[in-house]
């Protein structure tokens, strides 16, 4: 019986950078970490130590840098496709090339009432997310959002749900719900403006979360991805994973007081996770 | 040669909870993570194990509930000192409670333009922090700010400094400036507006980072101060500690380019940490 | 154009226990974290709000402490399967059931020069992990480890590579390689004995990355999978994910001073990834 | 009412290095983590943005890797009192160096039964640390110990303490107890082999962590630091601070089962927490 390698992929990560756009009386920033995979005809580097047609993951981070001094980075997913168009143009050994960028938030710091020029504060630990995977024929653009925390205090209600003999949840017409949202959805073939449309698929996300009459995180969940393919055209999916971040109401009889939906354990785990994708026929 | 118990402390971390305040219309939530510590007359416990005088951590973190419960929490650093007036009051062999509180930031989701009435979106990694520390004669109340990530890309500068047989780093007339700024100060004895006054620190700390004309980080560390203790009569001291989070200028010239200050690599380790105290005299 | 669920699982994550065998002498203890996953028909849940197919993922989490409570544990792969046949046998609405485990390594304290009957000291980060995942006809048995870090400070080369215009790394015929171990390996259909299995495999593991001859952190991997599927019958696949983590050589030049391969920077990030599964044809 | 500058002080903290001693046949390796501190006359940097005599913190990192390639690093006590020595002859100006090492712990990978000359695996998240403190005319040397983390299922009980009104907690005469060990000893002013004497105070730790009948985690916490002072007479006092990792039983009544001290719940949050210092007279 023979021995082979099967599905493999190569490259670096978190490649940092921060690009600074210095205009007359305004900078802007950009703080990006990426991630390069190639795949392709790797297998006499795996079975003989044969790098000839390896690429240094160095060389990766390097191309990073200088295509960031070349290119503006309007949009990470712009960023995205230069980077895997230059690697494919470059490396025929590879068949297949993946770049994922994370984009770190900052917002301009409020100065006498007015953004600063030059000064930034963090946005929290909310990430934009991009990732683009591509060979020489086809190419995948995919967008995204990480860690967008949100928690709602009314509007959510857990009932009617199946028992069996370990079941000892109560049914709850009026619990807090609260999750870290991580969207990621996948283009079609026309142009897009990335930011805006990002912008707008992000704040549908917060509105269609607020504003659902939420039987389960299931129904919100898929109340959130509806809301996004029912107002863009441009996207054909959209995939969601949800934790269930439980708030647990702390029983207080035992202190001799009552607990009227006013004092919550947060708990970190055990977490559910709900995740699903929501596409266009 | 005798062996004895010096300073000593026991108390419980990590003690979490929301409350959430229903008003017909809008709710309000707070989120906060606290710490006790009892110092007292523990000797026999630890020398004999004779835990008379241990009141459980379990019981502290009831406490920590059922007065949740009682008090509205207007302000972590309020309840902060009901905690510790609650457990001076019933604990006779405690001589000392110190209580810690840090409250997670949320804020309302915008909807249609206007914050929603009961969801909410995290404020990101920064917390604001409250300390008091209580005998029976004195308190000390102390607020704070973690984790409040600031950058700046001008206005900076590192020149002139000392040069030993090991200095490499070159001067600097134009750096990047970057800290998560970490501040602790102490009030004096007169009534405060704890949330107003914490809104107000925050915003002068922003602002004398983002204003001011830095020759060093221990030069902008010491303007914060100063401006805080200027414009708060009720603020006897701050106490600051401020990493430098360091973002190198790449080399780009073995690439064939040129970096005017435009693509920089943002580094964790190792960082610079700047720590001082600015009293009024 | 019409708006559909596409996959979907919901389930719990992060259910932890420990579990104690008590014997006359000796005690044996297993602390596990523990991840469960549904498939099947959930659609009215989603588009409906419709739970009574949904079985609460609190529920899934009582399941586990009751089938820790009737069962002995021997191995994680072994609890795995009677999860999946558990909730199989009782969920109609599931199609498939995933269930993780990842087992905290605790070893005896020594003591007098003995292993400890019942004190244990934690084996650092390194788990080992298991995962099945079931429908009613077929199953699938998965072994691993995850973060078994390893280094070794010579046979080591990175040579003879591809090199572009942006490639700036330097030929290295000594480097220092090092990784966290991320393996997962498929058994077959026979009878295995998990634990002895698990051991052995990683013993494979741990030989083959310190006697290779290494050209390539893909050669590296190569070896070591291959030595698995030579040594193991029952095992028909292995997946290898290894960072490669970085120890670059200090450049004292400029301090007055060699560094003949003594003095090393390490780095978390950025750092190469290479991935692959080898296989029996 | 003026102000001034108060307590203070700067350095680098993080930088890390790998040293590799290469004999014939078989290398050594020491992994570190440093943080170095000044304290001294840098009033006019802050006030006046006067650089003059600011060594830059990436001039102490430089002089650790110099001085880690002048000298073997026997052990981490010993490259920190190497360390404050160069950095108070060489700079008048600091009146008091702090540097502060944290050593992973490396072991050989076991391979045909022996240790291997030249590859080796992680000892997991507990660290061996060391910390001098000095001024011209004293020092202050201190070793330690963090992350070793411990538990035991038996000996260890919670008996007769102190019950308030919000007293909850049952007495148990048979609890899991565990810990994650942090301990910093001082040493005198003799002669000390510290790398034999940090082996032998970890060994008394574990062993008097394991054979204690305890009655509380102070009661435990007392008699290892005693263990400690008894046995080593260049050891003045030394400090423990021990988290109390609750391992709560599981109720497992509600669905029908009986639990004899046979299923827990490990949790993280919120802890106990226990810190004492023990001295000699």
């Amino acid at each position: 019986m023979g021995i082979r390698l099967g599905e493999n992929n190569y490259g670096k990560e978190k490649v940092r950078l921060l690009r600074v756009a210095r205009q007359e009386g305004r900078h802007d920033i950009k703080e990006l970490t990426l991630g390069i995979r190639f795949e392709g005809d790797f297998e006499s580097a795996h079975t003989a130590g044969d790098n000839r047609k390896i690429l240094p993951t160095d060389t990766m981070k390097n191309t990073v840098y200088a295509l960031a001094r070349k290119f503006p980075i309007e949009s990470i997913e712009t960023f995205c496709l230069q980077l895997t168009e230059h690697f494919l143009s470059n490396n025929p050994q590879a068949l297949k090339v993946t770049v994922e960028a994370s984009e770190k938030l900052w917002t301009r710091v409020p100065f006498g009432g007015k953004p600063h020029p030059h000064t930034f504060m963090s946005g929290g630990s909310e990430h934009r997310t991009a990732m683009v995977r591509a060979g020489r024929k086809e190419q995948f653009v995919q967008a995204g959002v990480r860690e967008l925390l949100v928690l709602k205090t009314s509007k959510s209600a857990f009932n009617d749900f199946l028992k069996d003999s370990y079941t000892t949840l109560k049914e709850d017409k009026n619990r807090i719900l609260s999750t870290s949202i991580r969207a990621e959805w996948v283009y079609g073939t026309g142009d897009v403006d990335y930011a805006a449309t990002w912008h707008a698929v992000r704040q549908i996300l917060l509105e269609s979360f607020a504003d659902h009459d939420s039987q389960s995180l299931q129904h919100t969940l898929y109340a959130m991805g509806e809301a996004v393919l029912t107002n863009f055209e441009g996207i054909r999916e959209i995939r969601l994973s949800l934790p269930n971040k439980h708030y647990t109401l702390v029983d207080l009889s035992r202190l001799g007081l009552d607990n009227p939906g006013e004092i919550f354990l947060p708990t970190d785990e055990p977490h559910g996770l709900i995740e699903a994708t929501i596409q266009k026929d």
